[in-house]
């Protein structure tokens, strides 16, 4: 039986743009699971009460929920480790942690400062006011006012990758000569803006963006051929 | 017959600042390897042409030669697999060249805003006017200038620092439950403002202080006890 993926969505129910939801399901491919990727939208609390929390991804294997893309990874990696690695053992999964918080804090904030005024465009009608109001509270300014000026912070994104570039000069794949959760991770936080916004993030001459074609074209091409707002 | 290890001293030759021959003291350690470690001052490039080089760390083990602290920590995981394991696994291996990555790119450029400056005053009497020619050139800038504001500098350089943060919600170590290299990694990176500067980098109460003295403390307290400029 398929494992059921409760995936955030657009207005288009096909448009799957949340970065955690990626990396869930280039996991769950990883591992050669099949997956059933339901979409959900964000003010759709009730469709998660089972799970004792409102966010995605929550993923039902059977009898098991599973909530927040790491507790899933790990979820996955102990669930079925005869399926290829996610981690390439313990110190793998502990330092794979640690660029899992990188990206989080260091690149998400930056990201959301280059594209959050287009998700509005994106998200399913009846999520509009909350996707607004909760995402102007918590950044305390208006969502066009987070995004303002945005061409003056693309350098400072592009320099926040540099750690990845560095580690794609000794390898295709951020976990070396095949992928990892790792890629997944990052893979995730790059197809985020590039499912919502038409706005260029990646420098086509960037060493990134030749490794996000390749993380793309894994598993069939899901993360290359998905739809997005370009 | 103990290894020898070529590193960075000061003006008083106890005085050992170097973040990447931190790094290498602690793996060196962590395997259990006697080490003689040799002062070495920056102007001193023919005391390491052995090396094919000019920086250290380098190290002397028997017949082999090894120099720079992330091909160092690769020699000593595959010349002593019997020793504990530096990145525990292939995936720890290649996810701990993501931190040391991110260190270098993202942590130490914001250090050197910090307490470039303050290194001059450490350094060698000998290394006084090529540590400031060779700095001012790359920086593009005088040592002063470089360091000019620091105090406005301190709040980005600890956010900068988020993502291990995050990592040691979930254990005591970047290793997790027990040091690994990752931990090695930016404990050099924090040792060297800490052993050149009185400049407070880490405020006590940050979660990231009391995982500096628990590497610190380890093997004997080598980190702790080091010698520092304060």
């Amino acid at each position: 039986m398929a494992i059921q993926l409760y995936d955030l969505a657009g207005g288009d129910p096909a448009l799957r743009f949340s970065p955690f939801c990626w990396r869930t399901r280039l996991a769950l491919a990883h591992k050669g699971l099949e997956v059933e990727a339901l979409p959900w939208r964000c003010t759709e609390k009730e469709r998660l009460a089972f799970s004792g929390q409102g966010r995605v991804p929550v993923i039902v294997d059977g009898e098991r929920v599973v909530a927040d893309s790491w507790a899933i990874a790990e979820y996955l990696e102990d669930a079925y480790p005869d399926r290829p690695s996610l981690f390439g053992g313990p110190g793998g999964r502990v330092h794979a942690r640690f660029i899992n918080a990188w990206a989080d804090s260091a690149v998400h904030p930056l990201i959301a400062r280059l594209v959050l005024r287009d998700i509005l465009d994106v998200v399913a009608p009846q999520d509009r006011d909350y996707f607004r109001t909760s995402r102007e509270r918590a950044f305390g300014a208006t969502l066009e006012a987070v995004v303002e000026g945005r061409e003056q912070r693309l350098d400072a994104f592009r320099a926040a990758l540099q750690s990845a570039r560095l580690v794609l000069r000794a390898g295709p794949f951020l976990g070396g000569a095949a992928p990892s959760y790792a890629d997944y991770i990052l893979f995730g936080s790059l197809q985020w803006p590039r499912c919502v916004s038409s706005f260029c993030l990646v420098a086509e001459d960037d060493p990134v963006a030749a490794w996000f074609g390749r993380v793309g074209a894994l598993y069939g091409g899901i993360g290359a051929d998905a739809l997005t707002a370009a």
